[in-house]
């Protein structure tokens, strides 16, 4: 008889070497570095490099590897008039998916190689802005390749290169949700992978678990309380006033992390440095604080801490990112490690195959013979 | 700590009223009935039906259902133009992966509903015509509505309505594959169901898992192995010569399946009804009796028997369906069980997201401190 494990809470389907989720402590691991270091001393260029080979980069090599990444991020033209067809409500999680779905596998489609992950991470933050732009009515910048990642993405947004210091906080924001473990879409990717498919199938079988909003979060909606709540008196009230009614407060509490989420501990640290006198940074402080005190008091014990999407929404506020466009943006961020957990998996795959356990009804008819081959 | 389950085998990860596959027994059964018996006495979409409300439509229903179905065939102008500019090179399971995704969800994106897997059920078979008729240098022929879904589809690629006995051979083809358990693909659509995800988001990653040639299966790789041996009397030499050099022997050895899959079974009845006299007939016939002899010879206690691949060449040669199109039909069939599983995830829901267990190294640094609420 199978074992029944709904869920599959308590159960690991691979060792990895990539990412370690630290949820009693507060603290998350890539490849032997804390994400917090990670932030204040390297790119997200490095850092995924980091992610794929395990090993940081010397110098030569890094520059190779943003000379790479920066070199892909054109789109065929076939692509560009798919992204237009695409039917007009079409959220930009779907776009990313179907555009990334009609890309050439590069080469060989197994194993899967870092090539392939570098087509695939350097043109998804420009499928995202030629998206937006086309229904903005404007017309898409050109990749700018003497910019990195980040500052390239904002450049084809807000058409105005960003200043060093918008570069870095967004920067940040996509080294601390590039992984995180084998959540619901790095899963997926690895299911995908076992089968002995392609990178550009795994990956858009990824995108589809990250839409569900018990997967994606929703820093957006963080941006939608602090409008609600509006000013500093208005934050105990409002509070308070959510948890009568029993609804939950956007940005606080996490499956795994029991305590602050490291990854949200470093973005209040990144909007504290460059925007730490603007108005909603000081009424995000003053939420945080209260919403910690109120949930302990109406659900004790439970330790509901600020996760990833409460300063998040600091973050992409900060560097003037459409709120439309946040999950993407995560997503865009998360191919990086969804990257890496398909290379890891192919590296020593096996068929990932569970069971389920039939309760339909029984034939009420004797079972057909078979063949007999004798 | 959690336990290490790679492969997740002897996990059962939902309790299921859709499908039971009895591995030792040679059984597959459909919501209380033996596939064998469904093939004999009813239509693709009557066991379409079957498979999604849990029960058999009574007259009036399916007339209803294949209405409904045959109304949603058509694509619209902007997929159609989307499928032509996929890149040349892509395979049928790229561009209907790439196709779906690009589809709209009817209504509310949450839970997913019977009338979004009409919608993409019915519109699959066109998006392959569509694609395989253009490379073709042909106009895709209108979907006929006063057909059946197998028919419509042999119609919309051979441009000529297929006899009665053609097109039952394909929609028993279809009704054998529609579902299978908890397969790799469609345990891909029930983790990104998990997540709150929509319907296409679930189906597009099966279609991804289902690429991967150790899910998909092969059965024009059968055809390639009928064309190599060719005549009856090279039968057991070919067998012989590619067992001593250890290859596989196409179609013959599942995972699950200890005796003849039941599938193959009821293809070989078909065969046998439709295409008794042909050649190839004959010969298969033999390669089955030889092959299990010789597999017991070389791999004894193995039990490897026919699979569904198989019988399923015979049945899809029968129909003359291009080779190149075999495993994007049977994605087209399974498009039938994923649906099904999918519905049945939302019903009872819970994010499916197992843990890994971390082996790479430890941070030399000390962790850095989390944020002070008090």
């Amino acid at each position: 008889m199978n074992e029944l494990r709904i869920g599959l809470e308590g159960v690991a389907i691979a060792e990895t070497r990539i990412s370690d989720v630290r949820g009693n402590k507060g603290q998350l691991v890539y490849r032997g570095h804390w994400v917090q270091e990670l932030v204040e001393r390297y790119s997200f260029e490095v850092v995924v490099y980091l992610l794929w080979y395990g090993e940081l980069p010397n110098t030569q090599k890094e520059k190779e590897f943003h000379t790479l990444l920066a070199s892909r991020r054109f789109l065929s033209p076939e692509l560009e008039k798919i992204i237009e067809l695409i039917h007009k409500d079409a959220t930009p999680m779907q776009v990313i998916r179907t555009a990334i779905s009609a890309l050439p596998v590069a080469g060989e489609s197994w194993p899967p190689g870092h090539d392939q992950a570098i087509d695939i991470l350097a043109k998804a933050p420009t499928m995202i802005a030629y998206h937006h732009n086309y229904h903005a009515g404007k017309k898409c910048p050109s990749p700018d390749s003497s910019l990195g990642h980040a500052a390239n993405y904002l450049y084809m947004l807000h058409h105005t290169k960003p200043s060093q210091a918008m570069a870095k906080a967004l920067d940040a924001y996509l080294i601390l949700s590039a992984d995180h473990g084998s959540n619901a879409s790095t899963f997926t990717a690895r299911v995908i992978t076992s089968t002995r498919s392609d990178i550009v199938s795994a990956i858009t079988g990824a995108i589809g678990a990250l839409i569900g909003p018990l997967h994606g979060g929703a820093p957006s909606m963080v941006d939608d309380m602090l409008d609600a709540i509006g000013s500093e008196q208005n934050v105990e009230p409002w509070l308070r006033a959510q948890l009568d009614k029993g609804e939950r407060l956007m940005g606080f509490g996490h499956r795994v992390y029991k305590t602050y989420d490291p990854r949200s501990a470093a973005l209040r640290g990144i909007v504290k440095k460059f925007a730490s006198e603007s108005r909603l940074f000081k009424l995000s402080l003053l939420v945080e604080k209260e919403a910690v005190r109120l949930l302990e008091e109406y659900k004790p014990g439970r330790r509901l801490y600020p996760n990833l999407e409460f300063w998040a929404a600091g973050v992409l506020r900060t560097v003037e990112l459409p709120r439309s466009l946040y999950t993407s943006t995560f997503c865009m961020a998360r191919i990086a490690g969804w990257s890496a957990n398909i290379l890891e998996q192919a590296e020593n795959n096996r068929l990932i195959r569970p069971s389920s356990i039939y309760i339909g009804p029984e034939p009420k008819e004797k079972a057909p013979e078979l063949p007999n081959l004798d």
